[in-house]
Parts: C-alpha cells; sequence; structure tokens
C-alpha cells in the first residue's frame, strides 16, 4: 500500500488492523506479502474483478460492496474445498470517492475479514477517472492433490447444488424494483442474496473425500453445469422441478412463470455445484445437515456432452445458451 | 477465465499457452490455480493496478502496457530477492475494445512469460464503461526468512541503487513530446525506459545473503527511501552527485538542471534500492559486473529519520515531499 495523506492515509489506517492476524502481510507495510510453504497442502489462489455499474449497482450500501467483491471469490475457494486464508486487493477508486464512502467500504472488509477467519494481506491502490474497479486475490488451503477440479466428474455422478438457485438472478430485478407485485419480504430477501453472497465455506472442505468434482455457481447454473461438462468430457442431465428455490423465488414464479429461464440461467448464485457417486449420498445429506446448508440432487452426469434440463413431463427445455456473457453484455453480470 | 465467444474466446485463445508450463494452472479451465507448497521456500505475492491515463498513456503500445504491467509486479518480487514464477491477470477492458488491440495485448504478455520464464496461472477478465483497468498478481519464490524486506536496514549500511535513476520520470515527458531540444535518440532512450522498465530479476536473488534491505523504486527514489527509513526506524543520506544518471538523463538535465528534482522524486524507476554493509561492498560490485546490471553507491543510513539529500557543495537540498501521490493526484503516476 503506498503511503500518502488524505484518503491513502485513511485506507492505510483502515486497512492496517486487517492484516494484523497474519505475519507475512508484514503489516502491509512492505512491497509483498510472504505465505509460509505447509507440507501437504497447497495454496487455491483465485482472482475476480468487479466494476461499479457492471457486477453491482453503482448505489449499492460500500460495505455491501466490500462484502460481496470477499465473498464471490470465496465462494471459489470454497467450491475447490480449500479453507480461505488471505486476500489482497486492487482498488481503483474514482477520484473524489468521498471519505465516509471509504469508511464504510472499510467495515464491510472489516466484518468479513471477521467473519470468515481471513486477513488482508496486502494491496494497491489508485485512482481512476472511471468507475469504481475492484479486484480481489483470495488463497485458501487445500490439501495436495484434493482440490474439487471441474474435470473430476464421471458419468453416474449425481448433481448436487448447495442452498437455493435463482435467487442472485430475481434478486437484481428485485434490487431494481422490477418485482411491484412481489411481496415486499421476498423481495427484500432476494435483493439481499443479490447484494450479499453466502460463500459455503463451512460446506466445501467437507466435500473432500465425498465429491468427484466442483465449481461454485456464479455464471448461472445451466452455463456453469456447461462448464464441468466440458472439463470432464461428459453431458449432464438435470430435472428442473428438482432445483431448490427459495420460498421468495417460488413466489416471484407463482407471478411470473417465464423466469424460470432466468433461475435456471442467471448469474449471481454463489451455491455450490459438485458431482458425487450415488453411494455418497447419505454422507452428503448428512454432511449438509450438520453444516447446516441444504443440499439438493438435482440430476446425473451421463455420457455424451452438454446439459439437457428437462421440464414436469419429461421434455428437454430450451434456454438458449444461458449464462452471461461478460465482455459484450449491456447488463449486469458477474466476471467469476 | 469465463467463456464466451468473440472478445472473450480470442483472450482464451491467447491465454491458454502462456499457462502450458504451470501444471497448478489447470490450463486456465478451473476456478483457481494451485500453488505447491515446497520445503524451506516462501511465495513472495504482490499485487499491483493500473489504469489507461492515469499509469501508462492510452495510445501507448498495447504490448507495452501489458509488458509493463508485468514488469512493475517482477520489479517488487525482485527487490525481495524473489524469483518471479507466475502471475494472474484481472483485466477490465473497457466494451468496444478491437480484436487486433488484443491480440497486441496478448503478444505482449507472451514476450514476457516468455523472457521471465514465468506462467500465466489464472485470472478474471471483465468489461468496463470506463478506461482499461489492469491489475496483476505476481508470485515469486524466496528462501524461508531470507526476504529483503524494507525494515531490514541497519545503521551505517551502505546505499545502493540498481542501473540508472530518473529515466521513467524523464521519459514520461519525452513520451509527452515535452522534450523538444534533447537529441532524438536520448528522448527514445528515456521514453522507452518509462514505457518498459527493467526489473532487476537477475540481481534481486543474487543479493540475498549481501543485502540487509530492499525495495524497487517506483514512486521516485526520495520517497521509497523515505519508506525504508520508516519502516526501519533510521534516516538516510543521500548524495546528489552519486546518484546515477544514464547519458540521456545527462543531456536532459545539461539542458534544464532544474530536472534533478524530477529525477531524484519522479516515479517509475523500478530499479532496486538496498542496503549493505560496508564490507558487503566489494561482492555487490563483483555481482553487478556477473550479471550485468550497473550497482551504485550513493548514500548511509544513519540513526535518525528521513532522507537528507546533499548537493554538491554538501548542503541539504528541498526536493518537497517528493514521489507521486495516487489517489488525488491529476497527473501521471504509478501505483507500485
Amino acid at each position: 500500500m503506498s503511503g500518502a495523506p488524505d484518503e491513502f492515509q485513511l485506507i492505510a489506517d483502515l486497512f492496517a488492523p486487517l492484516a494484523r492476524s497474519y505475519p507475512g502481510a508484514l503489516n502491509l507495510t512492505d512491497d509483498v506479502a510472504l505465505l509460509a510453504a505447509e507440507l501437504g497442502f497447497e495454496t487455491a489462489v483465485t482472482v475476480d474483478a468487479m466494476v461499479a455499474g457492471v457486477h453491482f449497482l453503482p448505489a449499492d450500501p460500500p460495505d455491501l460492496v466490500a462484502r460481496k467483491l470477499v465473498r464471490v471469490n470465496l465462494s471459489d475457494l470454497a467450491a475447490k474445498g480449500a479453507r480461505p486464508f488471505a486476500v489482497m486487493l486492487a482498488a481503483a477508486f474514482p477520484r473524489g470517492t468521498d471519505m465516509d464512502w471509504l469508511r464504510r467500504f472499510g467495515d464491510g472488509l472489516a466484518a468479513d475479514v471477521g467473519e470468515f477467519g481471513i486477513a488482508l494481506i496486502g494491496g494497491d491502490t489508485v485512482s481512476t477517472p472511471g468507475p469504481l474497479t475492484l479486484s480481489l486475490t483470495a488463497f485458501g488451503r487445500v490439501g495436495e492433490g484434493k482440490a474439487l477440479l471441474r474435470s473430476g466428474a464421471r458419468a453416474g455422478d449425481t448433481i448436487w447444488v448447495s442452498g437455493s438457485i435463482g435467487d442472485g438472478a430475481l434478486g437484481l430485478r428485485a434490487a431494481q424494483g422490477q418485482f411491484s407485485q412481489l411481496e415486499a419480504s421476498h423481495a427484500a430477501f432476494l435483493a439481499e442474496r443479490y447484494r450479499l453472497p453466502r460463500p459455503r465455506v463451512a460446506l466445501g472442505p467437507e466435500l473432500i473425500g465425498l465429491a468427484h468434482a466442483g465449481m461454485d455457481i456464479s455464471d448461472g447454473l445451466v452455463q456453469d453445469l456447461g462448464h464441468l461438462c466440458r472439463a470432464s468430457r461428459l453431458g449432464a442431465q438435470v430435472e428442473a422441478g428438482r432445483v431448490p428455490l427459495s420460498s421468495a423465488a417460488q413466489a416471484a414464479l407463482a407471478e411470473e412463470h417465464s423466469l424460470l429461464a432466468t433461475v435456471l440461467t442467471g448469474g449471481d448464485d454463489y451455491e455450490l455445484l459438485f458431482t458425487a457417486p450415488p453411494l455418497a449420498s447419505p454422507a452428503i445429506l448428512e454432511l449438509g445437515t450438520r453444516v447446516g446448508v441444504a443440499v439438493t440432487a438435482i440430476g446425473s452426469m451421463v455420457e455424451g456432452a452438454g446439459v439437457t434440463v428437462l421440464d414436469a413431463a419429461g421434455q428437454a427445455m430450451a434456454l438458449g445458451r444461458g449464462g452471461w456473457r461478460h465482455f459484450s453484455a449491456t447488463g449486469m453480470g458477474t466476471g467469476a
């Protein structure tokens, strides 16, 4: 972190306490952080970028922006079975960002550093004439050779998801005030799910030894399952009726059934998608209960290629490509 | 890297070969990269962000933008004595960035991945309505407990710099066409030094065992030496006349002597600044010859605080704060 008065000094003051628990952070006063080697473990590293107006709403509360940034990255680590221990932040703040905004952003970062037991071990802060642009590098610990890869699925594996699907994509619409007919508590639940993902950090590491493959759902269930299929050189068959929905999502679908496509292909779920042999199902259900995260079997990996989603009549649904495209997309999307 | 057609596919095609040498990159087809643990070594990690119009000129050749991004980070690692092995890229490309631009950016990245023997092990690509915004996380290997920290200097240490100082700051002016009276070859040399730093990757790791403290000069010699002084709770005395200047910088100063302040406090040097006991001087000079990088003693660490720069008459020079401020600065600067 570069030193200078005013905003930079404030940032330094806000960030320094977040590094204290990790000696290799060198109190954020050096050019690098130092990660110790632990025999028998690998370090899983991921980076995700977020741009105001693209990945979050410019008016979103600053603390939630910081927390979302942390959480989308921790979700990637959790999906691999890695336990997060540190993050590094590169932030380009618009010129004239006010002190109160920065303070609230720092508060959000501090909240999640505390909640997830991680440390902020370094970063870079610069100014930009453009929108707020953030990137976070996150570090996790995973047993050597144990990480749950996209490529590990086997034909016959059961496909599982954590939590509920579609809340993020519906939540974006709710946050934009598009669900005027929906009960206020449902709309608020969905918007909260969009703004503050819940990375499944307790579940992911426990899946090692049970699951064959894993990833997190950030681009949309169908799209991400497609990625997993390609990496594993398999196909997938999913029953739409088994995809777990929150009460709020069910209420939204009751109003407008065509939203089912949004649920299945919309982004920002940050739930885990994993595959496991059918024999592991009882242990996985028991694990879900133990860590307090719903786990639901939604289909099977099959020989072949591509994702087929079957409707209640057993017919393949036409969902288009599904998932967000980031670069040329004009709407909101996630780069995770 | 998220998959999608068009620009995203091009980026994936350009980047995939850069990952091949590192198995833990998982061919850029997974959510994380996996770093193996090596007993007796630590992983040094650094991140630097660059914004078009702030840290490089928007019209700069795209291959040089990519290479500068890599090099400012490798410079940080070199200063710690770490050998670089990998980088991760988070890139927010403006909407409508053309294919040719991306291809040339990829070429630059490939050139430096090859030149420095590193791998691109992951990243994230998103779109932005704002300027091109890049952040790179770089990983290096360093012996456990051996990294050259800012805090390691001792009173009586000799202060050294690599290469020549001030070329980057003068080079920015040259790149902007401000040196109309300077010989064209000198102006071109300075502009090249601004656009394409030379991280001292051969020198840095060899300083372990010789130097007590190290950092790279990115914010300006005086400013960065000030950082080192604060971290080491010491002061520094530098003789301006001993600060090594390139022929081009000498020519520029001959035209306009007041540029000496720019040389001493301007950013973008990406040279190494290190301190070592006087007894190590012969070995350091021999090392410089061996790796082909000039090394010059410019002063000493002293009890006290702050940086004093003495002119030819032995008088302390008034240099102001020196160094770039990033956040509220209106000019160009580096966030390193």
